[in-house]
Parts: structure tokens; C-alpha cells; sequence
């Protein structure tokens, strides 16, 4: 396995055509092969506008199941191109439980699936009626690539997410996203939102010493006739010391790096966290306040 | 209890000489309450050059019991100056046992001690040498403006820390230190640590919505013949959205700023992350490593 990979964030915007978002998405892998990715990650549930704006039991025509259709058009495309590809979609599991889950694709084949844990629920966000919680944990997807740990959007507010997933091997976090503003948010709370944001993800590639890479998408939506969401983009890559490696503004955009896992031991070498974690004296988180 | 008190982070630079330290700390420490502070903390171990540069059985001369010398000295003051006060001191336990211990003196009374849990050692800061790890745990003091978290320094590197405080009532989290380059590291090197210490303490208050104050000496320091470390200040507060309040740069100053406890309500409302934790998932955090 080589330590140095290429990865690419795609950071679109979307509309209400499934089908035409799903060729959206094919040109743009396409496009980021062709700058020498070898991991394209796409952001969370990239098929369809973001109907969580409304609780709407019409929306739920729009869930899968895995594998189903888009696993087999993604699938099969990480295979023509020879990539390691993450997908985020709308999961029907059963009759009445469905979430929200990313799977990777890694040419060709289904490498493993993340079901989103932590469930948002504030307005414009009303995800707690559409997706039930996951029930896999934080269980990180070896990859030809290496050792992936993928998280979903509400997911990176979390430390404790972040943190088990690298116990467990994760070298990169992948946080597939849909965040935006409401568009009549004062500027000053707007900037505390974005920044709180950023900071939060480069925070769990210092505690952790790994790469975290964070893809959104971007544009307006409007599902309901009021304002809608104004995504922001800023996807990113961060290194362990969670220095910004490259990071877009708010245009449709694939933002790309070269990354040198052998970075990690370097900077674990120097802030060595693991180390002197006090799991002695840690199991008061496991309650929900005192 | 009112909700908005001032607070005041002491940024100095020290000698070798313990009583004029001592001398200095008194002096900023008045100048801090005359600006209107209700809460002030000094930095880690303030009232000595920071001894563990090197390891040398010579230093232990410079702890001293809890209470002893240095409570009753800042005991008073507090008590004189009616405020509440964060003093850092290099405890003698008991016959070979020291610990690095914060105290909060609140208006001449012992509201409460931290030992320092998460010991670091790297070259220039020999700590593990030192100070036997906290065995108190993370348990926040009750004082007269509130509850305050202490916790020292490398604490900061560690999520679970913060986290253990803010769901045992923590309001406000304080972080002495005492942390700096080495002057010949790379200009690139010494700015990602710096930017990574900013961020890793924000992130705290942004995952738990509450206050951070941290506060770090500056200037500096040779215990060795060789370049010594470079104290960086940059001592900062920051609101439960991790937005920055007020941060000095590397001069000798007091960071003052009145803060609204009543803003952890608005923004645990906003982002209800206490909510939605998925305290059924997270027992792998007390592992060391899978």
C-alpha cells in the first residue's frame, strides 16, 4: 500500500433531476481521475436536492437500497476508472428504517458502508423524521487506499466520533456534507457558523494526528417557498497538525491534493496524544450529564 | 449568581528570582482588578522560569504543600482584592510525590484544586520527570462566580478532558500553560503550532458551548546553555461558538474582556450537541489503541 495517495473533494451544486445530478457527479469523478485522484469523494446525499428542509413522507420515494441502483452506477464507475470513490446515499434498509449512509466503492467493489450516528434535527435540518440512527458504530473501511474512517455532516460536532475511528485505524476522516446558512442570517453569526465549522474538523485531525478531508456542497435551495438554504462550500483537506492543505470558497469546485500518509508518524512522533490519554479516567463521558 | 463577570488572563514573562515573580504576579494581578476583572488566572507554574527544560533533582526545592506559602500569599490578595483567582503551582504532595497543580482561590477560600492528568514529555519539557499524574480526575470547582473547569496545558491536546468537564457543569474552561518553539524551528513549523494550540482550544468550546481562557507566559527562557524556548503568549478567550473574544499577541499584557454566561443557553439551543450524543457507542474511547 503506498503512503502517498491524491484526493479530490467534489463540491457541486445540486437540482431537483436525480438523473441529472447523477451525470453531474459522473462528469466530475471523471474529471478528478483525470487530475490523478486516486480517492474522489462525493458529498452527503449528492443524488438529489437536500429534502430534509421539509418533513415530507413524499421524500422517502427518493431512498435505496444497498446495494441498488446507484451502487451499481458508482460501483461500476470506480471500477472503469480504477478509483477508490465515496458515495453518500439515502438508505432504505427495511420498510420504515432508513438512513443516511455512505458507502465506498473501491474499483469496483463495495469496501464498506458508514451509517450516520449523530442525527441532526434544527430547522431547515429535520433529518430525526427521515433517518434512523446508525447502528454499526464508528467502525473505520480498509480500502486499497488505506484505512478510511468516514463520518456524515452532524457527525463532525462530535470529538468522541472522530476519536474512536482513529483508534480503530482511520488514517483519513472523510466527512461527506450538506451545511449551509439561512440566507438572512446576520453576517457575523454566518462567519461564526463557517469558522466554528472549519475548526471543528481540523481539531480532530490534531487530537488524532491524521488527515481530514470534508466536502459540502454549494448553492442555493429552496424546497419550501421561503428563503431556503444557502450551502457554503469551503470543502477541505487538512494534515495531521491540522494545517489546511487546500481548501475551496463557495464556487462548484474539485479540490485536490497530494497526501503522504507517512506524515502521521511524523507528527505522532512529535505530539505523541495517544500516548498519554488518561483511559483510566475517561468513562464519565459514557454518561449524558451529571 | 450573575450571568456577566469579567475575567483577565495574566501574560508575563518570568526570572529566575521566585520572589520577585511573586512580586510581579501581585502587581498585575491588582491592575487586572482595577480594569474590573471578577476572575483572574495567572499562567502555569508562574512563579518560576519553567524548570522542566531539563531534569535535575535541584528543582524539586521549588515545590511547595497546598495550602503553604504561595495559597496564603495569593489567598490573601484574593481575599483583599475580593476576586477569584487561578493560581499554578508545583505541589509537594508528599515525600516524593509532586504534582502540577491549579488552585482557584476565590475571594481568600479554597474553592478547589486540579491536578494536572495528562503529563507531557518532549525534549524541553521533561515533565513526566516531575509531576505524578493527576488522580483527582476532571472534576470542575464551584466558585462564587460559577463553575470553572481548570485544566493545565497539555490537557488542551485531549477532547475527553474538556468534554468530562462541560458535562459535569463546567461554564467556563481555564487553561494555564506554558507552552513555546524552540527559536531555531522553521518559521512554517512554528506557525502551525501555534494555529493548531489556538484551534485544538477553540474546538473545546465550540463541542461543548461554553467559554475557553487560556493563558500562556511569553518571553524567553534558557535553563541550558542552548537556545531555550521561546514562550509564544498569544493568550486568548473565546465564546461557546468558538469565536475569539479577545487574544494578545507575544507582549507582556493583561487580556480582559466581559463575558455573558447566558450566551452558553443561546448556543447550546442553536447547536444542541449534548442532545444528540450517542453515549450507547462511545465505550471504544477507553481503549489505548485497537
Amino acid at each position: 500500500m503506498k503512503d502517498k495517495i491524491s484526493v479530490a473533494l467534489i463540491q457541486n451544486s445540486y437540482e431537483e433531476s436525480v438523473e441529472k445530478n447523477i451525470d453531474k457527479n459522473i462528469s466530475k469523478i471523471k474529471e478528478a481521475q483525470k487530475m490523478g485522484a486516486d480517492f474522489v469523494s462525493l458529498s452527503e446525499l449528492h443524488n438529489s436536492l437536500y429534502f430534509c428542509q421539509r418533513e415530507d413522507t413524499e421524500f422517502f420515494k427518493l431512498a435505496e437500497e444497498i446495494p441498488g441502483k446507484s451502487t451499481e452506477i458508482y460501483g461500476r464507475l470506480s471500477k472503469e476508472l480504477n478509483i477508490t470513490l465515496l458515495v453518500s446515499l439515502f438508505e432504505k434498509r427495511a420498510r420504515g428504517i432508513f438512513h443516511n449512509t455512505a458507502l465506498i466503492l473501491d474499483r469496483g467493489e463495495i469496501a464498506g458502508l458508514y451509517r450516520k450516528m449523530h442525527i441532526p434535527d434544527d430547522p431547515g435540518f429535520y433529518e430525526k423524521f427521515y433517518f434512523t440512527p446508525g447502528d454499526i458504530g464508528f467502525e473505520p473501511i480498509e480500502t486499497s487506499l488505506g484505512t478510511i474512517g468516514v463520518l456524515i455532516c452532524w457527525d463532525q460536532w462530535f470529538p468522541e466520533a472522530a476519536r474512536i475511528m482513529c483508534l480503530k485505524g482511520a488514517e483519513l476522516l472523510v466527512y461527506p456534507t450538506a451545511i449551509g446558512w439561512a440566507p438572512s442570517d446576520p453576517t457575523e453569526e454566518k462567519s461564526r457558523q463557517l469558522e466554528a465549522w472549519i475548526n471543528i474538523q481540523r481539531s480532530h485531525a490534531i487530537a488524532n494526528g491524521v488527515f481530514v478531508l470534508s466536502v459540502n456542497r454549494t448553492g442555493n435551495e429552496k424546497i419550501n417557498n421561503d428563503e431556503g438554504i444557502d450551502f457554503w462550500g469551503n470543502s477541505f483537506i487538512c494534515g495531521p497538525q491540522g494545517e489546511i492543505v487546500k481548501k475551496a470558497n463557495s464556487e462548484e469546485t474539485i479540490t485536490f491534493a497530494e497526501i503522504d500518509k507517512e506524515r502521521i508518524d511524523k507528527v505522532r512522533q512529535i505530539w505523541p496524544f495517544f500516548r498519554d490519554r488518561r483511559i483510566d479516567e475517561y468513562e464519565d463521558i459514557l454518561n449524558r450529564f451529571f
